[in-house]
């Protein structure tokens, strides 16, 4: 072995614990990102499988091979761009996130994740460091759900949670199908929507919440997520004048679905003391219009709650005012879909790296539970998955006026690219 | 004055009291019309300024024309069909109604009132009858307000309530302006929309209640409209995440909309017993998707009941229920719209008149409030104006299963003739 040779194995086998990400040129990539689906002032507007979306992932593969990366796209557009270690044989440690947005959402959430995963892989080029695993990037596909309902359909897919025809046959508000949009961006690559043996997966995201921010907490340790219960319910009236129907004789599902947000409002309002939340988010009613009781209604909601027995009464409660709003307006309600999240889903070995590397590198920082969905949950039925947060201005997110400075990232993103490389090197 | 010129001036000046409507001549349009648009099984889904519109409004033409009527479009697409009188400076005599329906609509809502007008004059055509006054029979524009919000707007517009500008600029669910779906059609005509001079106006009209069909009577005299306060509100809120955004930092306008809906149905059945309704008949949120607080949304309720003092209590609790629904969701509400119909609006003479002919030809009758609102309640703000009810199938309306039978029409096609031509005979 020549002395050069062993330099260079040398170099490969160790990743200095000094070494840092480039903040400005990690902030670079967010500012190049926003420029693409502007939605309101200072947000974007980047609904999934749009041409904005389209533009941004061929940004995205760009500087994937412009990195070395070999990218991959699977048969529901995921990007998956691969860093090769030095036993490619080894299951690999993937970053990911998402890049579509809300339909007024802001500039950070998903996205902040995925870029910051560039930045780990950067950074190792820039070192000339070969992990011992690969690493791979991910950008995963509908993680917003604003487009097509439900929100983390690629990623659930993934992992054996949907089909990938159910997911194609998914059909936007705006009439478009998921499949046909995948095919008219040219995003419906070849693999298959299927995990392999994954090592671990890593996602970092802005918190959206105002903890960190209001403690001036440069870091999050995501201990869990929020239990959270949610259903997807239609409801079934009739049809009639809303003048002569005697309110004895009416079955109108819009009232029937006001009733249930209402009731479901209330449960958040009754456990807020204890931080519970409770949440009415959607409600679509047909013909709704002036003179016609409507027939049809299609509601969404959920509960929340960092205690898990509490939030299973809450998801009760919910689902008891479901069937009294439906009977009080006469109607029947048929659930469409229910689903839980969170509890003690994170890897107790891949957390505790995480902490370790906060603590090392002096950045203040706390464990904090997640409360909103991430891809990285449904990451965790599959593989030992950590998720890690960077404050956000107030809490503020899923609005235009979601605002990060670039120093909110600097302990995050290190956080992650010195998690990622010991557990891809160990 | 030869003996042929002298009996053909009397058979002008006398119509025989004997003479009688033919019902299935008048059955025969409403089952040509019941082909075109349609919807749920037996239904009608004909839009007001649709295709299906247009070769409906081309199909009444026709039929004007073939009973030799001047038909005049005005700017707003309302048909008229005049067959002149013996006295053609007079005022004319007006019988009106529409032929546009609901979404998920009957075949007789409205298509009666107006197929009535034309079998009236096709009878005077038989009978070769000139009447002292002309009679004009009227299809009005969007009565039903299913596409373009509010309702009754053509008619609203001819009697000075709103200005044709106005009402060409309103923009439907599906994009669509109204002064570009008229142009489409081709019936945007050149006449202003303006009421001249009317002697009276008479609209025939399915009950849409059940009380003349539970009763078994023939014909409904109507003697007022039900009181009914309405209102259109925007809420105005903020997009937050669904997840972490604490209770009481929410602006969700969905529920603060949801809310009121609820408020106002438990109205209702407060002045359920004395007959009084509420309705929570829209309510449409932006963006209306799971993982996101809405921030806008759009709401519109009514009241009606038949005492005139009660419905305004309601419309006040209605009003003070919109600020605490509001208030509750931290959310601000903006009155856009309010409208009162009903009352005693009709005219007693003409009222009198058309029971007497129920009276006189044997019919069994009954007076009858309308809880529905009507063209003829903003012509009644400009001529005196009567109304007559047919039964209904239990009252089922704004619905596919709305079912009459030929022998429903007869008793009120009859007095509405009879009452026409005695009224411009006179």
């Amino acid at each position: 072995m020549t002395g050069t040779l062993a330099n260079r194995l040398e170099d490969a086998m160790t990743f200095s614990p000094d070494l840092r990400a480039d903040i400005d040129r990690f902030w670079s990539t967010i500012e190049r990102s926003a420029e693409v689906g502007k939605g309101r002032p200072g947000g974007l507007s980047r609904l999934t499988l749009s041409d904005d979306d389209r533009t941004m992932r061929d940004i995205f593969v760009g500087w994937c091979r412009d990195a070395g990366l070999q990218v991959d796209i699977d048969e529901l557009g995921n990007i998956f761009g691969r860093r090769n270690g030095t036993q490619n044989d080894l299951p690999p440690v993937m970053i990911g996130s998402h890049l579509d947005t809300q339909i007024n959402g802001g500039r950070f959430d998903g996205i902040a994740g995925v870029l910051a995963g560039l930045e780990v892989v950067r950074v190792l080029n820039d070192a000339g460091h070969a992990t011992r695993r690969p690493i791979v990037i991910v950008d995963w596909t509908n993680e917003e759900g604003a487009r097509f309902s439900p929100p983390m359909v690629a990623s659930g897919c993934y992992v054996g949670k949907y089909a990938p025809a159910w997911v194609k046959d998914l059909v936007g508000d705006d009439g478009a199908r998921f499949g046909d949009e995948l095919e008219r961006i040219g995003y419906n690559g070849r693999t298959n929507c299927q995990a392999g043996e994954i090592d671990a997966y890593y996602e970092l995201h802005i918190e959206q919440g105002p903890i960190l921010d209001s403690e001036r907490q440069q870091v999050g340790i995501v201990t869990a997520g929020y239990p959270s219960h949610g259903m997807r319910v239609q409801f079934n009236g009739k049809t009639a004048h809303t003048g002569p129907t005697p309110m004895d004789l009416r079955h109108n599902a819009l009232v029937a679905g006001a009733r249930w947000l209402t009731a479901v409002d209330d449960i958040g309002w009754d456990f807020a003391v204890g931080d519970g939340k409770a949440t009415g988010a959607r409600l679509a009613a047909w013909p709704n219009k002036p003179g016609i009781l409507s027939d049809s209604a299609q509601a969404i909601c959920d509960v929340r709650h960092p205690d898990p027995a509490t939030a299973r009464v809450m998801a009760e409660k919910m689902r008891r005012a479901l069937f009294e709003s439906a009977a009080k307006a006469g109607c029947e309600a048929v659930i469409e879909d229910e689903w839980f999240w969170g509890g003690d889903i994170f890897d107790e070995e891949m957390v505790a790296g995480t902490r370790e590397e906060a603590r090392r590198m002096g950045f203040k920082w706390r464990d904090i539970q997640s409360q909103a969905g991430h891809d990285a949950y449904f990451l965790a039925t599959h593989c030992p998955t950590a998720m890690i947060f960077t404050p956000c201005k107030g809490g503020i997110t899923h609005n235009n006026e979601e605002s990060c400075e670039p120093d909110d990232f600097l302990a995050g993103v290190n956080v992650l690219l010195h998690a990622v490389v010991a557990r891809a090197d160990r």
